[in-house]
């Protein structure tokens, strides 16, 4: 089948979606089945204005330059369309002979690529809709990671080994909140600032298990009774035990979705105020690192940038190869102590609707902390941290 | 002279304070002057504690390694001796037979060396007492720059680059809360993060420049208007026609001066929350950069790192060298195009006490903004930021 490509970007940022969209471009302009090659401007509001750019006439040194650029280059959008609005889509893509549909995102993405997928099979045209994988929350279905994610957690993890090293130097409580709705992948990632069995963080909470503001405050306690100091990382989605947010009682801001805002700084100096309160300590300090942990400029992990880029390689070669209607590329990890990765199409109701959350050997008996299993998980991800040191003397 | 050494670090902690430290020890190993090299934890803290680490013990690849290490290795303190401590820490000194003494730290630091000096003086005890200077504020006068200063600048123009295209993904207004109670040299560096006449910052406030919520309201109505967006970089420490910090207004916790706590996010969370009343606008959102901004693992600015080291070995060489009781290690830069840097001896007088702010030529005369002098000023110093692009189609 040759025809016109269509592809766009979709939800939060990444320091490597572009990547994505990048290996995508590069492996359209090898294919002779693919003429065209246009881009939607902030997502499916592009397709519905018509906002289309030609990626042919884009150099491949821009495109190089591009895909190490962080943030989503044709523009993003925060939008969930109807069954409607997906027929109207199809509409557009059928009258500009669009064969080939690339989608750049998270769960949402897959499940909008998957209805324009049918409607196009319910007129009878033929078209093949693909999904390209990027989240910094890491929880995508059938996927051991997603292109996004080394590079968030990679910032996550040098901003807590820099607090930490900041919270050894002068002492107290420190609170960083980090970016989770749901998933707890990312404050995980927090763990990856250890070196020494006395470094922080010394106490992680994720939205997988039920946070009391008791058991917090005890938790505190006892570490500031073991190390003198306390440095915790914080999902902006802990729950308590009625499955509401946290950060909902203190914070009213909602986003596009109807979804409380949670990354107001809110939780953190709530929290702080709740220490200083019951543990009578001076020094506690929140920082809540919001959006800057998704699109920071040279923070961006090597793995991460490669597998971004290998994945819109391969949504394309797949969708070339005339094999598939529609489908998601899928990273697998080989069993073993080596770091191998393998790229496999999968059905895009496989990553579609639903979401994956921390598994359970991931998060410690306590669920104060992750395990050394998550660790050997999430390191050849997020890659080497910088090298940092102590004095001899000064060490545990 | 020949005696024993003690070294010391003070005040927030920076990225390359362990620099200064390491330069100051690897000088004096190369001293006969030197005997013993003792450090002290938690500043002048440690003093009173005579809690001292003996440095020569301390490998040199250990040096070395915690040299690039940021914050501050030996501990700091936040504490502002009275003339009675400064007579009891000579007491010490005097006791361990100190006849070199350095203290790393901002403008208190140099005082309490000042008045440490002239204890030694009065009392005819012969004794060395230098500052080394560490701020990322950068408000130190005499000096062109300070140590610190380059890394933390670089911290903030590479967030505000990820987030200008983050911003220009998803629309809106993003306002970045920034570190800076009285001199604006920090909030300023977001100026750097602009490459193309459209790229945020579109305004940068300094608190060297009266903030009314009305200016404010109206810059960013002119912006949208302009843009279709609007980033903004603010000092944590704006104040309004009366001399009062803004954010004294949002928060009440204080620091360990008594100084209200600026680094909350109530000020960012304020600023949105007028601009989406007033402007109408819905998205709207506010990220304080916290503490992260000054420890953050693997930003650190190359000059800032060598210029570092250079001045706690310009300390120690001073120091030996038998021509000074006592002095501070200033920069200085040659004028013209190229970057040249050299090191001089000044008396402490010099950066006591007093504090610079950002000059009238850096700031535009709407008070909203940078000006083309303070980035050429702020280059060399940040240093090059990683390469980011647009595609050509939708450069302005």
């Amino acid at each position: 089948m040759t025809g016109n490509m269509l592809i766009a970007q979709s939800g939060g940022p990444s320091m490597v979606i572009n990547q994505s969209l990048v290996g995508a471009i590069l492996a359209a302009k090898g294919s002779d089945k693919i003429v065209e090659i246009y881009g939607a401007l902030h997502g499916i509001q592009g397709i519905f204005d018509e906002a289309f750019i030609n990626l042919r006439a884009e150099p491949d040194e821009v495109l190089l330059r591009v895909a190490q650029t962080p943030s989503s280059a044709l523009g993003s959008v925060r939008r969930k369309p109807t069954a409607d609005d997906c027929r109207a889509i199809f509409e557009i893509l059928a009258r500009r002979n669009i064969r080939y549909f690339f989608y750049i995102g998270g769960n949402d993405s897959a499940e909008t690529a998957n209805i324009i997928a049918e409607e196009a099979e319910r007129q009878g045209y033929e078209m093949c809709c693909f999904h390209i994988p990027k989240t910094i929350d890491n929880d995508l279905l059938g996927n051991d990671h997603t292109p996004g994610y080394g590079s968030a957690g990679r910032f996550v993890a040098c901003a807590v080994r820099g607090d930490d090293l900041d919270n050894r130097a002068l002492g107290g409580v420190k609170i960083d909140v980090i970016m989770g709705r749901n998933a707890g992948f990312l404050t995980a990632a927090a763990g990856l600032a250890r070196q020494d069995p006395d470094d922080g963080p010394h106490l992680v909470y994720v939205p997988e298990r039920t946070f009391t503001v008791d058991g917090f405050v005890n938790d505190v306690a006892q570490c500031m009774e073991r190390y003198g100091r306390c440095v915790v990382a914080v999902s902006e989605g802990i729950r308590g035990a009625d499955g509401r947010a946290i950060a909902e009682s203190f914070s009213t801001e909602t986003d596009a979705h109807g979804n409380v805002q949670l990354t107001s700084g809110a939780l953190g100096e709530n929290l702080a105020a709740v220490i200083r309160e019951r543990l009578k300590i001076k020094r506690v300090r929140a920082d809540t690192f919001g959006f800057i942990q998704r699109c920071f400029v040279g923070i961006t992990s090597e793995s991460d940038a490669t597998e971004a880029r290998r994945v819109g390689e391969e949504a394309v070669k797949a969708a070339v190869s005339g094999e598939y209607r529609s489908g998601t590329i899928a990273i697998l990890r080989q069993p073993g102590e080596d770091y191998e990765i393998s790229y496999a199409v999968k059905p895009l109701a496989t990553v579609a609707k639903h979401t994956r959350e921390l598994p359970d050997e991931y998060i410690n008996a306590e669920g104060n902390n992750v395990t050394e299993a998550f660790l050997a998980y999430a390191r050849p991800i997020v890659g080497a941290l910088p090298e940092t040191a102590r004095f001899n003397q000064l060490r545990a």
